[in-house]
């Protein structure tokens, strides 16, 4: 290649200047490597007076970004302000324009990724999205090109890494939700904001990304199941310990036997000696399981300037080395090739659970509630009551069930009958206890 | 792509069964997610009447594998034959038929990649590699495009599988060397000649592979430095235990800020609580730290046939996919990009150490080591003996040093000077103590 291609920036904040950063740095090497040759031209800025790295050129900023779009000099687009609706269409404008589109939007994709593909598709230009997921991590491409002789038959991924800090901590120093949250703000790990990390979404939207890749179609979010961590609470961290697990927000992709495609996200148990128990921090990780490659399991940093800015540059590349090449219906971005596929019911999900009960400290309790269960055929596995039970002064209880692997629908119509037990004091508390094989 | 396109494979053993069964269960698929739609048309076998699969039909084996290479419908060439003669001739026919190769064969690539990929270049002609390291985990990919933006400052590797079994073993169970190798034979996973994988080459070739990757140029195997695991005894096992870090075939690359690059293979320490402690079994995993991404983890099936042919139906399709479409100086094949580098003398490499000396139990051992150790100017970071040190029917005893950071080259000269003492019984033994960051 000999032609220097031109990048355009949208956006220039954490990620961005670590775009710019890391081909300042590596530029020769990635030319050496691989023939390829890029330069940022354009950058759109929402207010070009914020303190800039000093080796931008101030000629490179403008607030309008159509101009970054319809720039001649600009061969890729490269998408980094987030959120989906300018966002969209700069990458609308860039694909009819059919320029390649490098981009680390997850929700974008996850919510908009119908209308996107099918531009995609139709100007024969690809979208790049590695850093949308788990971000330096290679999983996108992993899933899309090296286990592309695979089936996928599940993955578990703990990809976002806020959710993971606060857990940890809750785990580790035994603070309380709200502190560890204060305290992930405060380290600069979660946002003022945190609603999208704390909530499940951004790990959901990863998820769907992931499920889409791996299955074929695009999935509609409103289907999918998404819990988040703030309603996590130190007694159920505790009894996860004492029990042998880990609770972690944990997104799980499955395709059963029917081809309907398992697809949620919540706060799991999951088995201490699970090597996904020891993600600590800031990391991510994903375990893969492919008919052909087996078990696989891919860590790293899941977010933050740098590692997000190594794969917005392998897809810089990966779209430069396409840049003139492109003929219709052979571009090497993700296309959907499936019309449609069925995402399982959350009801008829089945795992083991944990459940706790808020229950008045009198005899027959556990037989009450152990009638309910085996009218309803659930298993159960242990009973656990808090160490401190003995308590004479305390009138409630925790108990804890530990139930063998049953439908969630009736799992959840039981814990209803449970609950009208007028020995049950408030809505039982149920953890999913995850079987990662 | 419309095409169909003609696969030739040389070899049918174990991984040539699965890319056929592989390709049997997921050509749909791969023929949906990416419009590359391949068939195997001939295989080249050396015993045409061994039983085969019953699928494949008799017309498609030969004898002679010119025949596979030179066959006007074979467009892609798969060597799986082993071995660094034939399957040169094979790989070097195949590139300058202009048909591009697909290999897992490290071996060849490792002692003649100069050859090969000058042709590769000269015949604009893509060899695949990803089977050659790590069986099903897509490090090859990663290194050389998702990485392609980093600067690679280190790679630490298990990519042994059957001495990463004899170790587990020999830890877990306590079972002696030989006493493990047999039982790696009995289940298969060590060969009847098991030399390659105990001597360390295997690894070493996998590990020369990956820093050609990353550093661009042709590593002459004769300056590499490779210890194996036959000599790892249970008593050093034993006090790694104790010390807190478990035994594991290691491969370590590095670059150093002169830009030499350290590359070396051996039985080492590992702390305990590093994730590489736990990689089990005959499980791989490649730990990588870029200047952009960071810590990253790749982890799977480092073997075995189906995890193998995941990664050469992965280069198929990326083989396929360049197949009519390459032009001068531009395939995505790895080409070496730099002439030379200079790989460091193994005697200029700096870690802790462990060291053990069978010792006379006598007093005054101790401080005649250690005053060796002080006129050399290394630091002692611990002494241990073993826990029945005090058997008072014991004439010789083991006398372990932890040992902080110097030259290897200092150590061994010093070592001499220790073995010489008139208290110290046998050479010692030396485990480099790695530090993973």
């Amino acid at each position: 290649m000999e032609k220097t291609l031109g990048i355009g920036l949208a956006g220039f904040g954490t990620v961005g200047t670590g775009v710019w950063e890391t081909l300042e740095r590596n530029l020769e090497l990635i030319l050496k490597r691989t023939g390829v040759e890029v330069e940022i031209k354009r950058i759109a800025v929402r207010d070009p007076k914020k303190a800039r790295l000093k080796d931008v050129p101030t000629e490179a900023f403008t607030t309008d970004w159509l101009e970054v779009v319809n720039d001649p000099d600009v061969d890729i687009v490269v998408e980094l302000i987030g959120g989906t609706t300018t966002a969209f269409d700069i990458v609308a404008s860039a694909l009819s324009a059919g320029k390649p589109v490098v981009t680390g939007n997850k929700a974008l994709l996850a919510e908009r990724g119908k209308e996107l593909f099918s531009l995609s598709l139709e100007k024969d230009t690809p979208i790049h999205f590695e850093a949308a997921v788990a971000g330096g991590i290679p999983i996108i491409k992993t899933v899309q090109d090296s286990f592309v002789g695979n089936q996928i038959e599940s993955m578990a991924g703990i990809i976002n890494g806020t959710s993971n800090y606060i857990l940890q901590r809750m785990t580790e120093a035994g603070l309380g939700y709200e502190e560890a949250l204060g305290e992930a703000q405060q380290l600069g790990y979660a946002e003022a904001d945190p609603t999208l990390d704390v909530n499940g979404w951004d790990a959901a939207h990863k998820a769907i990304l992931l499920a889409t890749l791996a299955y074929g179609f695009i999935i509609d979010p409103t289907k999918v199941y998404v819990r988040g961590i703030e309603r996590v609470r130190s007694t159920d961290i505790e009894f996860a310990k004492r029990l042998g697990f880990v609770v972690k927000l944990l997104c799980v992709v499955r395709e059963h036997e029917d081809g309907t495609i398992e697809l949620r996200t919540q706060p799991s148990f999951i088995p201490g000696s699970h090597v996904l128990a020891s993600v600590n921090g800031v990391f991510n990780a994903v375990a893969v399981i492919g008919d052909a490659a087996g078990e696989s399991l891919f860590y790293g940093r899941g977010a933050g300037k740098d590692p997000t800015a190594s794969s917005v540059v392998a897809d810089i590349v990966e779209a430069a080395r396409s840049v003139g090449e492109m003929k219709p219906g052979s571009h090497r971005g993700f296309l959907p090739y499936k019309d449609e596929g069925k995402i399982m019911d959350i009801e008829d999900t089945q795992t083991p659970y944990y459940v706790r009960f808020d229950v008045t400290d009198e005899p027959g309790v556990v037989a009450k509630i152990a009638n309910e269960l085996a009218i309803a055929g659930i298993g159960i596995a242990g009973t656990h009551s808090p160490v401190n039970a003995d308590d004479p002064d305390a009138d409630f209880v925790d108990m804890v069930f530990q139930l063998h692997t049953c439908r969630f629908g009736l799992l959840k119509d039981t814990l209803k009958k449970i609950e009208a037990l007028s020995c049950v004091n408030a809505r039982p508390v149920v953890f999913r206890i995850e079987n990662l094989t």
